[in-house]
């Protein structure tokens, strides 16, 4: 499996008066790139939460911040598959500076349908389309 | 210990598309509860990260998301010491709707200096402040 | 008319790496008083937004920032009603740090079916309130 | 002159629970804007705010929000210089979606030193970029 990435500069509303990332911001980058790992697999966040109804609310997410991250800094953003259950998933996220990892995160998301905020099974296509990602048999 | 415990109105703001709390803003009220316990202890953000220009990074942070907190729900915060190190200081966090438990954070935190972004020991009248607080003899 | 009051301290999160406060993060203190001047009035944005699919969106935004604030300031922010129409609102906001006025906002809201997001007029409980807090005969 | 432009797509965080853009969201769009203007006439926020301590605090700031903006929509923003003083400038900014205004804001900053929070007239090799950019003898 090859990890989806994204590059980001870090910017002045990611900074706090130390001029490092704020962490809730850093958060805030992790979505960005499930979202675009979504749109990158053919299933835009538009379509599923506003169109379909559907979410992907976090339960669990582990973070490791292992250096300061400051304005300007070419932030490296991976994420590859670690798990897929029946309506989970767990994610491994890597952040990078140069070639210093900066943060770490493990989250799990579940598929949930917005009316009734209950966990059900990933539609088929959804599912072929993570397992083929992770090249999960 | 008695845990430090504030009350919030979940907002327009930090909810989503789905009317739930959007989670990298649930992180932003965590580190609300950090600032707020800081200023109850004498010792407010503007002082330390300003004035002092010293700072207390996030350098772990384990989360569980539990139920989903919605627009309008009173949200009880609490926060207790786990342990108190040299330069960190480790917290436990509970999130509260009614009397269902919503989320937890588990979160280290280390006493920063900004010039040169090292840990450094707590002072002695903050780490005096801490412990108190934690009732550490 | 009194003009609708609230008292916030100025925060870590609303400051930018000059230790003032970052303007988008202003107009998100401008909309919680909006939201919080709704409450008092008794229709809350729950309600408003997620059970009735009713939204206010604002449709113009004259700031003027005349003094920096900066994080632990004791912000006053102060709303009153400019002009109520059929289905928009004028709302003149003024914040103030100690006896100096730090900013200014005139804003235009709209009520609005958000299922075709088109403006319709205030409902009649609401548009009394409204025109109660405003002494308009 | 011809205006900078760039284009986003609208995510997840910048809307609201009726899946539009929530306003405190698009100010911080139009500094996104501000920001990658200034980089692409070769001075970065970072080299700006952290190593030479000067800032660029937004005095007035008019906005029109004429259509909503939704997630997923392709935004194009486009900013072109108004006027250019001393220590001011004034920009005219436009977001459109397809091919239809949805947002217009006049915005005045200020070149300001962050030690004393005092307006400074521009330095000579910034202010010859933005003269250049804007087209002015």
């Amino acid at each position: 499996m090859n990890p989806f990435t994204r590059e980001i500069i870090v910017r002045f509303e990611h900074c706090d008066t130390a001029g490092i990332m704020f962490y809730p911001r850093f958060f805030a980058l992790v979505n960005e790139t499930v979202e675009d790992w979504f749109a990158s697999l053919g299933f835009d966040f538009k379509t599923l939460h506003i169109d379909q109804r559907k979410g992907l609310p976090t339960v669990r997410l582990e973070s490791e911040f292992v250096a300061p991250v400051r304005m300007g800094d070419r932030l490296k953003q991976s994420l590859g598959v670690e798990a897929l259950g029946n309506a989970s998933l767990e994610l491994k996220h890597l952040a990078v500076v140069g070639d210093r990892a900066v943060a770490r995160f493990d989250q799990t998301l579940v598929f949930t349908d917005l009316a009734g905020m209950k966990a059900e099974p990933w539609p088929t296509e959804l599912r072929a389309a993570i397992a083929k990602f992770a090249e999960i048999a």
